[in-house]
């Protein structure tokens, strides 16, 4: 196959599968070019290093969960139902995964943050600026819904940390035990760290 | 040094450092060894595999943590202050380690969460094991603070489950950007999450 014009997709769809699989460490630069079907040549063709391989896996997985991310939450609906819409399709994801492969992987940055971060200072920068984009998204929601009088934090940034922390930790947990039916608990955690004003039925452990 | 009676313990402690260091995949018996400065022989005297040491280091390691978390949790300070003792103690513990290590490394147990729990069964085990001792102690509290109508949660066990994963999730975003005074936040969080009747100032995001 050699440098056709869909090795590079192939190299990165392989890697990001294998990094939810298996993690980054355990893989090699051959177990790659092998399951992606390419010659080694064409792996250092397109990327100088497995490190540099693995950044564009970061950045294009980014680049497709900020679409999503950007169209749900700059959507039409109410503020909080956007964010229960990102709840659902956080749980729909990590469905979908399990189904595919058998056990539920997890989240891609989150995963690469508690394996990699403290290793190497790219991985590390990267991966700042992903969960700060996604607290971003989520903290222009809670603004909007706080001028709405519907939720009761008087900080937007570490509000829309929160959330973010608990999905990530909610994640985490489901990867555990290979079950994302706990994800549906992610919205009424979510409307608790917010002090939202809601219905009794939705509080946190409802 | 051999077989010597502190060689097993030289070999556990040495391997909590590098996997807090570099993970759990990017480590090798060799370099373990040579780390901890034992002969590979006095390895496979001690441990069948580089997975049976792994789940000798998580076993010791929640034996630690574990006496901590119930000495802090069972004390007798009231409820909800138990569960602020535990935050403050998790952000004293994480900031030695950056101190001594350079970097923040994060929960031992998160950490081969994410790397580890979908590639071995006997660590995912091992690891549901421990989160579920972790929810276990923290929801006796929370059922305490209920009673004592000092929170406003239905289900004791789902509001600890969003107190862990919370937990897990400001590590992983303080292990991200090395950076443990994040944790602060974690006792205001965890008084949203269980609808704690609270002073204004202690909300989350405040």
């Amino acid at each position: 196959m050699g440098r056709t014009s869909d090795a590079r997709e192939k190299i990165i769809s392989t890697t990001q599968s294998l990094i939810e699989l298996r993690g980054y460490s355990a893989l090699g630069v051959a177990e790659i070019c092998k399951t992606a079907g390419v010659p080694k040549g064409s792996f250092y063709y397109f990327f100088e290093s497995k490190e540099a391989l693995a950044l564009t896996v970061l950045d294009e997985h980014w680049a497709a969960q900020r679409r999503e991310w950007t169209r749900v939450l700059h959507g039409d609906a109410e503020p909080l139902q956007r964010l229960r819409q990102l709840f659902e399709e956080t749980e729909a994801t990590q469905r979908a995964g399990q189904k595919s492969c058998g056990t539920v992987s997890g989240c891609l940055f989150g995963n690469l943050t508690l394996e990699l971060s403290n290793q190497t200072e790219a991985i590390r920068l990267c991966l700042q600026e992903i969960f700060d984009a996604q607290v971003g998204l989520v903290e222009s929601v809670v603004a909007e819904a706080r001028e709405r009088g519907e939720v009761g934090v008087a900080d937007t940034h570490e509000a829309a940390r929160a959330v973010v922390a608990q999905l990530e930790g909610q994640v985490l947990l489901a990867k555990l035990y290979n079950n994302t039916s706990q994800l549906s608990v992610l919205w009424a955690n979510c409307l608790a760290l917010l002090g939202a004003r809601i219905p009794q039925e939705a509080a946190a452990g409802a």
